[in-house]
């Protein structure tokens, strides 16, 4: 098999943890594996460059901001290659250019356009172990890049796509996928596996496992994914392409999500291109809206709610108060301390009354529901921050979601 | 003009500095000149990151040793073009590779091939400040090289040949070349000009300013090299082409090496093919010979001596015992405890009697002379190690040294 493992910034944090991430790679090489390994930098070292360029300049250039943190990834792909050679192996480090990964332009968050992966390759024949450096590319023009944030795993995906490889295995400091968050309800289930689509949802739904343009990547190409731990032996969770077992379950998992502000605009004229001019002046101001509810409003006037990063409250406020005042609306509120809660299954598809069961589960709880919103696998809720907890743990219940299929 | 400015590890020590380099950098692009940066890893990074590698591989591979090392330079690029522009003046880092430094393939002391400096020239032209990675290099099969000891130095000269530069500025904690170590010679004066050739003899002879690649690289293609400090605005030293001017001046300065020890090889018979015998084992054990000298003997056999490297002076003496035994000399011996010093000048090609005039000096001290050996421009003696003081002292007081030309 050709395998890609991927070690993120805790796994590598300092030398004894990179031998140890040697140790492992070299198990997998024992078995007979060809092995590409991607690393992020060590742990701390991206926000020490950030803290010394701060000094420096207050608002550095996007360029020279990856010229300096593209050293990260570089520092670790070097020991890990010496630490593997130290335990009798053949390695060699690569980055993000020598792997031949090729992005867009658009410094701190770039965009992977193609990987070429032939000096990888060869390094394979060779009988080598390839150290790639993740979160890095390199542009057309020979400029550094980075990927944003996730984007080591996102490295990791798309050498295992260009390398056809047989799995791309993802170690963290957790151990898998969970039927939902472990600290906040002890009977949370680790997964074998889920499909892409679910994972998309759950991790963008606050699930921070894995990062969604990840699993885009994974699911375009038709990479498995599994996420392990890089401190124990445990099986992790197998992300994959949907197959007959999976539809049996309704739901696999129950997110939650309490960094987001409802906003209403009340009485807004019920015409065409009101809403138009309210996100495209939101957009311009570069916030990102989630979920958006229109309630039928009476004598041609309408409340329209949507929810946005907690971040954004202050900017959205400023920004619609002069939206409202062109639009002819009556008002705006920011209300906080709310929370979103979903639940997420492909079964939903061939289920019906999944929605019900949802709601009545929260009424018999007296959980009242501000906003829903749904799509083919996916039911989510905001209610009262306060509840949260409840809710999450009732779903677990209600969905019977500690039991395996 | 154009001008080629280097600043060394101490000069870009933390962020304060870097931004001091930085105003430094803009004053002379305010003065209406072209610049092009050149600088080393903050001072303490490159240890830190061979520390790093020490704890994960006693004998880390070369090509890893340069991928981990050439970050420390990228690191200080990216910050310095970040504080040039936090100045308001454009400004782009350019690594080795992008700069178009291509090296040949010997890791960790790579020599330099060609330097295209296409993308600098197009940033100067865009009226851009071009900071460039010293210290590295890129293979033509595109790995990363370090230049090894005193690489920055060589990639400030070798890019002001490339760019034609009018002139190198070497940036560092001292502010020029000295007559001699002023720690020693409080009487020791500072250079206004040096002759390439005069250089590159106080630099191998132990004169630390700058690297003997640099000064040979800067006679070559004829780059004005002028040796600063970057902590006040004192003029510096020139090092230049050999002018009338400067043959008036009969020892332009006095160097001391107590890093030597004296080997000598007793009774070895004097046949064709013995010298040769014991400076090629030598050679093959990679340990370099400065100083030889061989006394004509009696009977057939004579006593050789030589210097080399304090650091090889338990390697050489296992190695030649046997070459003694093979070569069927009486034996050998190590001296440690001595000193080179050897005066410097370009006027010596001119001016008869120098020599007899040092040994008279040594002499009339009671200092014994162990050893001699003469180039062109250079005398060196070896005395014993406690005299060294004396004999600098005096012979920067003899050949009146403290007075300019």
């Amino acid at each position: 098999m050709l395998i890609v493992q991927k070690y993120g910034g805790t796994s590598v944090g300092n030398p004894e943890r990179i031998k140890n991430v040697a140790r492992r790679v070299v198990r997998t090489r024992e078995q007979g594996h060809d092995v590409v390994v991607v690393v992020s930098a060590m742990s701390g070292e991206t926000d020490k460059l950030i803290n010394l360029s701060s000094q420096v300049n207050e608002n550095p250039d996007p360029r020279e901001m990856d010229m300096l943190l593209s050293t990260g990834e570089r520092v670790t792909i070097a020991l890990l290659a010496m630490a593997i050679q130290a335990l009798g192996h053949k390695a060699q480090s690569f980055t993000g250019r020598q792997a031949g990964i090729v992005s867009d332009c658009v410094h701190t968050k770039a965009r992977i356009e193609k990987i070429s992966g032939e000096r990888v390759k060869q390094a394979l024949k060779d009988g080598k172990i390839a150290v790639v450096a993740g979160f890095q590319g390199i542009t057309a023009t020979d400029d550094v890049t980075t990927l944003g944030r996730g984007g080591s795993d996102l490295s990791a995906v798309a050498v295992a796509a260009a390398l056809k490889a047989d799995v791309c295995d993802i170690y963290t400091d957790v151990d898998g996928v969970y039927t939902t968050d472990p600290n906040m309800v002890p009977q949370a289930r680790k997964l074998d596996k889920i499909s892409y689509d679910e994972m998309l949802e759950l991790a963008s739904l606050g699930a921070k496992v894995l990062q969604t343009r990840s699993v885009e990547f994974a699911k375009k190409y038709n990479v498995p994914v599994r996420v392990l731990s890089s401190f124990n032996d445990n099986p992790g969770t197998l992300v994959t392409k949907e197959d007959a077992d999976m539809e049996k379950v309704v739901v696999s998992g129950v997110a939650y999500d309490k960094n987001q502000v409802k906003v209403t605009v009340q009485g807004v004229p019920d015409k065409p291109g009101v809403a138009a001019k309210i996100f495209n002046t939101i957009s311009e101001n570069n916030v990102v809206v989630d979920m958006i509810i229109q309630n039928i409003g009476e004598g041609g006037l309408t409340d329209m709610s949507f929810t946005v990063p907690k971040t954004d409250a202050k900017k959205i406020l400023d920004v619609m108060k002069k939206v409202v005042a062109e639009i002819g609306a009556k008002g705006v509120s920011v209300k906080e301390d709310i929370a979103k809660v979903s639940i997420v299954g492909v079964g939903m598809r061939s289920h019906s009354g999944v929605a019900a069961k949802m709601f009545s589960a929260m009424a018999k709880e007296g959980i009242n529901i501000m906003m829903i919103s749904t799509s083919e696998i996916k039911i989510s809720i905001v209610i009262e921050a306060k509840y949260t907890e409840l809710a999450v743990r009732v779903l677990h219940e209600t969905f019977e979601m500690d039991k395996a299929a």
